[in-house]
């Protein structure tokens, strides 16, 4: 069990274990091999980053049995997937903002993220499992009136994937068991919502299995399990804040600029 | 004008310019300033891999006249656009396969792609001109019985995002003048598709700007602008060449296992 944090100090950035208030800094490689450097910061002299820049960033709809019964949304076999714009991640407490000219709907979506750490390719549940590093706390911005546009075309990729729209962090807890964790999202401390991550349909080591089919996944990718009931528009000057024990609590503001 | 490729050479590999049958190392980055190594070597003594990986591989949809006519799609004013896994690009020469287990039909689509080579971001169309290095060829390769698998959900990213659905080259020209191509595709030298790329809806510097309204691109990122008529399944040992003149010809086998 260990929550993995990004940070900057200054012009530099650096990664390691978040320990109470303080970072425990490493060196290496996050999957691959990392070792403390016996540096020890204190969060109050860092500003925590995004815990990852994903090269694949994958966001599941229709995952969560009540969101499904709610929609009257058929329960799906294989994860139904869209892909966010990889770079659109944003760390914990960074601005969401519309894209310049959008005036629409922007809605938040907590969620469980999974975050790959071995390649893994047409991989059965087992091995698939075990390629699961950690999780974190994701908000899957939609604008959602670019996303209905078009009638001939729904366009996921596009109001999903603004820059700013794929809020992640604050860290990446390893050990934790998914199935006793819940999602909660609270606007300008109200709670919003708030579901166990046990309702999903698929799982996580069957999501990652049923893509690695198909898709080859790598060290760094990041899966957006889906959100369940309780999705809404956000209001300029909001703070959005997604939390999940274990994890912690991801918070970013919604101003337009 | 210059033809950019990357290659292989055993364990190493390189990039530079295509001279006639040989190739111009270059060092450096093919975005930020590259410049010539002296050596050359013989096409024969290499082996042309994907001229790039990019960081996002944007696919258009219902991008040409003449088929959004025969479809009876009507004439978009915004780029309608999926997210292709960027890890799906495979170079000229290799094979297409299906994902285990998939039995249906796979689609090629033959299409112009622009090579981003600045990071730009809510551009005007005078800079979005500015910021495509180059033009390729791509292979915009599509699992069909994917895309429609579900009723309620159109699974764009996964039918287009498989391994190996992303054949790009054999080259990054520049200075080509792109309302002057047209785009070739043969299977087992019959010309299947034969298009002008004239004909596009929406064109290059008009995608680009408006595509970076929303979504900051980056050098290396590629856009497929989507494909007229004549785009098929294709069978088994089927070889599927797309040329377009002054790029060259990107030829690749369908080789289910």
């Amino acid at each position: 069990m260990a929550l993995w944090v990004r940070y900057a100090r200054g012009d530099a950035e650096g990664f390691g274990v978040l320990e109470g208030e303080a970072i425990a800094a490493h060196a290496g490689d996050l999957f691959a091999g990392a070792t403390p450097t016996g540096e020890r910061l204190a969060l109050a002299d860092i500003r925590l980053t995004a815990p990852l820049r994903p090269g694949a960033f994958i966001g599941l709809w229709n995952n969560f049995h009540e969101a499904a019964q709610k929609q009257g949304n058929a329960i799906p076999e294989f994860p139904l997937y869209f892909l966010k714009n990889p770079r659109c991640v944003i760390g914990p407490g960074e601005a969401i903002r519309p894209p310049a000219g959008y005036a629409g709907k922007v809605l938040y979506e907590g969620e469980l993220g999974l975050v790959i750490g071995r390649t893994v390719s047409n991989a059965d549940e087992a091995t698939a499992e075990a390629a699961i590093f950690g999780l974190t706390c994701v908000n899957d911005v939609t604008a959602l009136d670019l996303l209905t546009a078009d009638a001939s075309f729904p366009q996921w990729a596009r109001a999903k994937g603004c820059d700013g729209f794929g809020p992640i962090g604050p860290a990446i807890a390893t050990g934790l068991d998914w199935a006793a964790l819940r999602v909660k999202v609270a606007l300008n401390g109200r709670v919003r919502q708030d579901y166990p991550c046990a309702d999903m349909i698929l799982p996580p080591a069957r999501i990652v299995s049923l893509i690695s089919r198909e898709m080859t996944l790598h060290p760094g990718d990041v899966i957006a399990c889906g959100t369940s009931v309780g999705a809404l528009p956000m209001r300029p000057g909001m703070e959005v804040a997604v939390t999940i024990e274990g994890i912690g609590t991801l918070a970013n503001a919604y101003a337009p600029a």
